[in-house]
């Protein structure tokens, strides 16, 4: 203990954890060490190096906000969130698969009734969803809890704009007895992650863009079942083949189908152009075996 | 790229790396990137284990601040610090050996001239240390620039007071043409790490204590001569077998006389106890070899 080098320190530090009583973290630690110490000694990290990391985890931590997640954005362009999100989601074919939480779900969204329009003044060309929540035997799950959220056509999600202190752009909404659920939104398009901060230079170090596909993003909850989150995405968009959080899905990709003014499903009379989204989720009993 | 899973992640975030002109920065990401998965998939890391990690960073990177730096209390509490400076530090046999920097360096401490008592109002028991900076061959180096930093018996460095305007308990100094310095400060005592944050949240999940053995901290630079970053360590402490961040080396170990009221080394008549510490520090050539 008194003459540690590189090679016995990693055996001095988990010696130090031998007694712990949570087995759990106890065993989360010792890979970590171990990775973290396999890591410096076979990039033979430099004292520049070490500190140019520390510099880059502190600017990480200090652009984290109540608005912005600076360290689930680097987990997501690592790779990181789309490992854990699939190791802890395995599910029968048929099912709809899960995919990234994202930094920008907001807790406790504005509650919707099916079949508003929970754009609130995002702007966008108009969007009409509809589906059904079902199991994988096709039967209705009624009732279900969604959340839905996403970005306005500039590519921002409500958070992002400092100066708006309303909620545009996410609902909470509860599909019906049938398990079908209907509302008014904007059209999702892609947009570049933050990349104003850390993570958005370490993408520029890495000669990476930061964009990703239009998606809408959805988190469904009903008893019985799995909760799932997921996105859907967007036919055709140029990024679904390099999103830079790597978390395309080709189940979760969907037709945005582009009508011309008229009637829309809602029967609103619309004067202008405006698309229809149809996409079913399907949820997995919690009883069933990952 | 359309339906990564926990195993196919790894590659395809490499893969994106591919074409980096920076052949050191891909390097050291390849590595990162798969002992980072390597980690989460090894253990099976849950959702809830995730959120917990990001928690944990983002609350480590609020609590940095200009007067702290909870990152490198991170890397030292997790060995990390001793590795990088035990394998960038590598010297002849008989140069005195490099230990971990700590979060507690500040840049510009305040002048001092050879004899000065640098505690500047820091409280702790009068301690005289004289010493010599020379080469391996016993030859003195002139004029070695030299940062001396410590904390009070309390066990606080002045960065830690907030309300304390000044620098106590440091001090730029500049040893003499024959080599040797002398200067006045106040007996070193074990601390323990800042640990009303999340290092010390996490040392308390690990069962393990805060403790730092008592210590001198120096960093000395001469012209043609590695700068050495170290520590000297009091003889005798309880913690010198589980320094909570593994900086102890055995040759670092130095005793730290005390004397009863009488004539100081620097002839001052002391009417309380007061002691000394004799230790003289040997700089490894830049030229040479590693």
């Amino acid at each position: 203990m008194r003459n540690l080098n590189e090679d016995t320190i990693t055996q001095a530090v988990l010696a130090r954890h031998a007694d712990m009583s949570d087995e759990r973290l106890q065993e989360i630690m010792t890979s970590l060490v171990r990775h973290l110490h396999d890591f410096a000694r076979e990039v033979r990290l430099t004292e520049q190096e070490w500190e140019q990391g520390i510099k880059f985890l502190t600017e990480t931590g200090h652009t984290c906000s109540d608005k912005r997640q600076e360290f689930i954005l680097l987990s997501d362009t690592l790779g990181l969130s789309t490992l854990v999100t699939a190791q802890n989601n395995r599910k029968p074919d048929g099912c709809t698969e899960a995919t990234v939480f994202g930094p920008f779900h907001v807790e406790n969204s504005p509650e919707h009734a099916l079949g508003d329009d929970i754009a609130n003044g995002a702007r966008g060309e108009p969007c009409f969803v509809r589906g059904m929540v079902r199991d994988i035997l096709g039967k209705p799950v009624p009732h279900a809890m969604m959340e839905v959220w996403q970005a306005d056509e500039d590519g921002f999600y409500d958070v992002q704009y400092p100066e708006l202190d309303a909620l545009q752009g996410r609902a909470t909404l509860h599909a019906d007895a049938d398990g079908t659920f209907h509302f008014r939104s904007i059209v999702a398009n892609p947009y570049p992650i933050p990349h104003d901060g850390p993570v958005g230079r370490m993408l520029a170090a890495l000669g990476r863009h930061p964009w990703r596909p239009a998606h809408l993003h959805f988190l469904i909850k009903a008893e019985g079942y799995e909760t799932l989150i997921t996105h859907v995405f967007r036919d055709g968009d140029p990024y679904l083949d390099s999103d830079a959080v790597f978390g395309v899905r080709s189940t979760l990709v969907a037709d945005w189908v582009r009508h011309e003014p008229g009637i829309a499903p809602d029967g609103t009379q619309m004067k202008v152009p405006f698309y229809t989204l149809d996409y079913d989720f399907v949820l997995n009993p919690v009883s069933s075996e990952r």
